[in-house]
């Protein structure tokens, strides 16, 4: 098929320019949900959908809606990210996917008519739990009911519960339950990487096949805190020393080649003072794989490991803070999303999401899909963000051509 | 020899408490120097000083002492320690060398008369710098005029200078040149090990041949921060794996079979968040021998290998903090500690004091030797320091034993 819709990348990174001014505070993007920043953006993104055609709408959990009824009605197909940001954010993450969503069903539209399904893009809440770190992901566990009976009592930093951030923006608490849709055909979720294989590797897009599962291990590490001088390195219980010897083994115990990671991100030792043994480590161990099995046996690897290392007069607890198991996405849309890339000439890359996404809480129930696209220097949650508006249009064309085929041609 | 002098070790431990008393506040012991705490500890030992027939004085550093006049003249025998103490000590570190001090010269005086030689006892100022930091060892460096220019102008907690604690305390810093001593013969310090090697070897004393050299080393790593779970193990640049790394080959690079040690005891990392890859740690490193050129080739060896750690995407930068080098104590004098150890039938253990001393700065220009005996599970510098009585008894013996030769059969 030779496809008609192109795009103006430098169009693109307007509006998601424009975005972020309507939620800057002092030069800083900050994003959160239910705040005046998310306000203005909304009004932005309501007043832009509406001049192009859109029916839109709010749900019981703040999430916004642009719909395009379809002509043979039955199920919708989803198409969106989040709206929120995590503080001091880049201008991309989670955005992109709405705005690149809004330009690609105004194209079909104005192309095509009319889709045959009914189509709808999304502009999703809370999905980074900047503002209620335990409530990540709100808006899109809020559509797929999968809202916790306490989380409405969780407080953000000033005190504000969820339930009265979500009462005093307009949402009634009690009519939650709502937002839940047993109406959708399936979920596209376009996103940036958020990491650098795409970058380093030339591809153009990313396929999700999976998003990773995870487990947050504490390691507490106990030796004998000792005077640096006085005591014999042969008398040592030197709990440092154990973590170490823990921590160089790490990388050889999850399938790296098979994209698993496993990362020490922090480590606190006691007392701390140059001149004394540590007799005490606690380090967390963050790992991660596609494969839930091979998520189980890095754990208990880790454990074993930490257990061996700790055999030389230190002794090691391990502790799961939580877990979240893999999320593999649909195998027939995930190969459409292939096919398009293919028909457009795109090169491309299948991948594992190693960072959660709301499409994780559609994929319990629903076909789902992810495209990323690459992400400069792999960085993200920072200003430094980029994607080049050459990047995002050809975005825009791979997201509308994937539509049209499910959508348009249904 | 059939050596007449036995002391009665609960008696030695009695006024070791009766010193500590005198300086606690709210129940915790900390003889700062300079202070209504040391001054309290100082009348106490003043008046049992007089009480058993020796003349004392201050110092202009306010260093105390307890003098013998010699029949024969000739410059003095010194013994003693420093009476001040780290915040929350025990009660041993420091007045037990004192104490010990104390009972031998009254033991010898009473048994034998005069000695030959003049003896003085000395109970040293500020030899932990708990007060003041940068200025330990003042009182033994005052005695020996090793007192910098500027260390006067070095302030405590509170904002009072050592200029101004001296002058508050009786001693016009402007006099501090006459603390300097050139009358001095030679000084041996008894002292509590501070560590757990007579202990765990069954050795009833040491027998110090030397005070360690020390080389205070920070290194920093330097890699990349990445997101824990968008990037591949093989494209990361993680500091705390490199460190780690390097951590673990340091014991190898020191002589652990010849007493030194090589320590890191603090370890920093950032950006420190469990989800991303560590992009920098800092460590220190200290490392310590008996042996000047271990020492420095250690320090060598340890620059190499950070340098060869790091070579995986990370660079390390290795930055020497400073340097003591190791003091050998004479061995003339020595020698006649071990001969008096045997002579009384104590089992001894010639060792490396890992811990700096008094001792160091006499022994640039004295001989010098040390005694250590027990501490209790290697315990010092904190409420659970013990030395029981019958050791300090066995110490007041051998270093009575040592005195006799040295200062009455002279």
């Amino acid at each position: 098929m030779d496809f008609p819709l192109f795009f103006d990348g430098a169009e693109i990174e307007a509006r998601l320019c424009e975005l972020a001014e309507a939620s800057r505070q002092n030069g800083a993007l900050w994003r959160a949900s239910y705040t005046v920043e998310d306000a203005r953006a909304r009004a932005l993104l309501g007043m832009w959908l509406n001049a192009r055609g859109f029916s839109t709408r709010r749900d019981a959990a703040g999430n916004q809606y642009a719909r395009l009824e379809g002509s043979a009605g039955g199920k919708t197909v989803l198409v969106g990210s989040h709206l929120d940001t995590v503080r001091d954010a880049g201008i991309y993450d989670g955005a992109a996917g709405i705005v690149l969503g809004m330009f690609a069903l105004e194209a079909l539209h104005r192309r095509f008519g009319a889709p045959r399904r009914p189509v709808e893009l999304v502009a999703m809440q809370e999905e980074e739990g900047s503002r209620f770190p335990a409530a990540s992901y709100f808006g899109s566990r809020a559509i797929n009911g999968l809202v916790g009976k306490d989380e409405l009592c969780l407080a953000d930093d000033a005190g504000v519960t969820l339930a009265q951030a979500l009462e005093a923006a307009g949402f009634p608490p009690q009519r939650l339950p709502e937002a839940v849709r047993h109406d959708l055909h399936c979920y596209i979720e376009p996103h940036i990487e958020q990491g650098g294989v795409l970058e380093q590797t030339g591809a153009q897009l990313g396929i999700v096949r999976a998003i990773t599962g995870m487990a947050l291990l504490t390691v507490r590490v106990e030796g004998r805190p000792d005077h640096a001088g006085t005591t014999p390195m042969d008398m040592r219980r030197d709990a440092l020393h154990a973590a170490c010897a823990m921590i160089c083994t790490l990388p050889g115990l999850v399938r790296g080649d098979l994209g698993d990671t496993v990362t020490v991100g922090t480590l606190s030792l006691a007392p701390g003072s140059s001149n004394v043994v540590p007799g005490a480590v606690t380090f967390s161990v963050d790992v991660r794989s596609a494969d839930e099995k091979r998520l189980a046996r890095a754990v208990q690897d880790i454990r074993r490991a930490c257990a061996r290392a700790a055999a030389a007069g230190c002794t090691a607890s391990v502790e799961q803070e939580f877990s979240t198991p893999p999320v593999q996405l649909d195998t027939a849309l995930t190969a459409m999303l292939r096919e398009s890339a293919q028909a457009l000439e795109l090169t491309h890359r299948e991948m594992v999401s190693g960072a959660g996404h709301d499409c994780m809480h559609f994929a319990k129930s629903l076909p789902c899909t992810m495209l990323f696209l690459p992400s400069r220097g792999g960085r993200s949650h920072c200003p430094e963000e980029y994607t080049a508006p050459e990047q995002l249009a050809y975005g825009a064309r791979v997201l509308s051509h994937l539509l049209y085929r499910i959508a348009w041609q249904a």
